[in-house]
């Protein structure tokens, strides 16, 4: 059973990060998480990624449910990180429209991530980061 | 810039796991983020947690956009770990309606986590994890 001083001071204090520290941060994080609307639900689902000038790029199966959803969608990403020992920490949270850049025979180029798509087997979901917010993470208890 | 190596193997391999498994792993972390839709756009937002007997319960700060969002909404929960390193990884999404557990001035009990909630700042959500996914990630590039 969970005590209450388990919860007493979990709760994050936020800061607020600017714009420019948000994209860096972006940059420094290879694992992220898609936020979409799927069939009148909210799901949420890690991916690899890579980031450049503004520009998420992730890969997913064709035959995932993330690809018939994220063709013009608005999604949002999720990068964060937490250091449970310090009590610190950052989240990022981007939103923007998604493109599918290949199809099942397609061959797609990637110009800003300097990145040529040929593998047959995949789809990948450019995302442009058009609203990046992020905070600080502290926990009070630390 | 990032080079066509850089994605070529970066994408994880999904196992799945079972139910007891997922409800396992839920246990063993303290992070996880919150999906929901809010104003049309999918958000993600991370929050610290307890869980116990299949409800999560995470503290909100009582002007957050979350408290509107969240009270009977179904929220998507989102708990996952990887490490770089080794290329493995596990990721946990349940989902469950929410119901807020303390108004401004309210002091509700948590008879599930055996947790007091008197704190008048503060609203505490519980989510009842009615459906619970997992799936291993593996980076094949390990």
């Amino acid at each position: 059973m969970v005590g209450p001083e388990t919860f007493v001071h979990a709760q994050p204090v936020h800061g607020e990060l600017s714009d420019t520290e948000c994209r860096r941060l972006l940059a420094t994080r290879t694992l992220g998480r898609v936020g979409l609307t799927s069939g009148a639900l909210p799901v949420i689902l890690p991916v690899e990624y890579v980031y450049d000038d503004g520009v998420i790029v992730f890969r997913t199966e064709p035959d995932a449910k993330l690809h018939a959803a994220v063709h013009g969608a608005v999604l949002a990403f999720e990068v964060d990180a937490f250091d449970p020992l310090t009590g610190r920490g950052w989240s990022v949270l981007a939103h923007g429209r998604a493109t599918v850049l290949t199809t099942e025979h397609g061959v797609a180029p990637l110009p800003s991530l300097d990145l040529c798509v040929d593998e047959p087997q995949h789809h990948y979901v450019r995302l442009h980061c058009e609203i990046v917010r992020g905070r600080l993470l502290s926990s009070s208890e630390h």
